[in-house]
């Protein structure tokens, strides 16, 4: 390949500006990571710049390099949080077998971190400073898609039916999800208690057809289906 | 009665201390109404108790004397403007005749209003103030119940019936509200475009019985019914 052909005439200009932007990039989610870790520790307020650059072994410099200030670091820190838990629920989901045991643990991936809590303060920053809401605007936008992507294909892929429009059921999902974690935040609710009552207010969004029904494995907590063609009869 | 014939014998104590618990609630409510007003201008940082003294026509210390921190008078002004707002809704909603009227006139008049995003801002403070979270925990457990205690009552009173059990519906009510407001406010959704959502995510609550639908009052957005036996039929 011409790359590799090139690298052995170094300095090759086009490889160490890849390289710098590897470097950049690295350094940009080491960032991310230490700043997520202490805002969601101890709150906006309550970190320094100087506190998340010796958590990821940096310069205060470079944080204002790659995000300018606290708050736009705080925000980006959100967003992908947030939108990392929606795509690992998303995947631990996928692995169920039936749809009540698929939104049970999207439910459960969602509300089992703290990173709607986390996103929930950015989106009532912005409400104050109207520069860092394009960002937040483009995570909301990319929750609802994404969400409605994965919904739909796997509908489509298992045969299920979904009991509301695909759209609807993504949506109400991430609207539920912030409205649960508000007010468990102010009754102060464990996260067992939060995925109970998401739960509970989500109801069941969708349908496996009779036959996959009768084929899908049968959870301890699912009610063996009432079915007079199923090979076994519950006991009444 | 016996407290007119006395307050003739003035001083009666009881009445001067019944007049000063009524001068009492009528300044704490003029402050509260106050406060709410430039809160919502301006939000927590903008304002000074200075400021809602001003407007109130009182003295600071009277802040302070009745609800000791602009903090704790923030959340309180919220926690009554969201009850205030809840109950403003039933009252709309339950001059409404069907089961879509009523659902589409609670969710506009609690989106026509800016309370419920002025209580999220409480919330989202309670989650470091804890001191100030028993006031917000109550007054969501108000709104639930109130909710939930309206709701059961149309449908009991008219004969409607509910999809979901009522208490999910009203919990669900308020959780889709406050999730809905914190997405839109930050992707600069308008009040009207906030309802719209609001119902979309919520779909239709309830039914009358097809008596009930045959009697009603045709709205200019109702879908005519397509009854047979009804008078007029719908030209096609």
């Amino acid at each position: 390949m011409k790359s590799a052909a090139t690298s052995e005439r170094s300095p090759d200009p086009r490889h160490s500006v890849r390289a710098t932007r590897t470097a950049g990039r690295a350094m940009r989610s080491r960032l991310l990571a230490a700043a997520s870790r202490l805002f969601r520790e101890r709150g906006l307020t309550g970190v320094s710049i100087a506190d998340i650059a010796e958590a990821a072994d940096a310069f205060p410099s470079q944080i204002t390099y790659y995000f300018r200030t606290k708050e736009a670091l705080f925000v980006e820190a959100a967003c992908r949080d947030v939108l990392y838990v929606g795509r690992a629920a998303e995947q631990h989901a996928g692995k169920q077998l039936s749809p009540s045991d698929y939104t049970r643990a999207l439910v459960e991936s969602v509300m089992g971190t703290d990173a709607v809590g986390f996103f929930v303060e950015t989106m009532t920053m912005t409400r104050r400073r109207q520069d860092l809401a394009p960002l937040v605007e483009r995570t909301v936008e990319r929750l609802h898609a994404e969400g409605l992507r994965a919904y739909a294909a796997e509908m489509a892929a298992r045969g299920w039916h979904s009991r509301l429009d695909p759209e609807t059921s993504a949506r109400r999902f991430w609207a539920i999800a912030i409205g649960v974690t508000i007010e468990g935040q102010a009754m102060g609710r464990s996260a067992d208690e939060l995925a109970a009552e998401m739960r509970g207010l989500r109801g069941p969004q969708a349908d496996a057809p009779p036959d996959a029904a009768r084929l899908r494995v049968i959870g301890a907590n699912d009610p063996v289906p009432d079915t007079p063609s199923a090979g076994k009869e519950k006991q009444r």
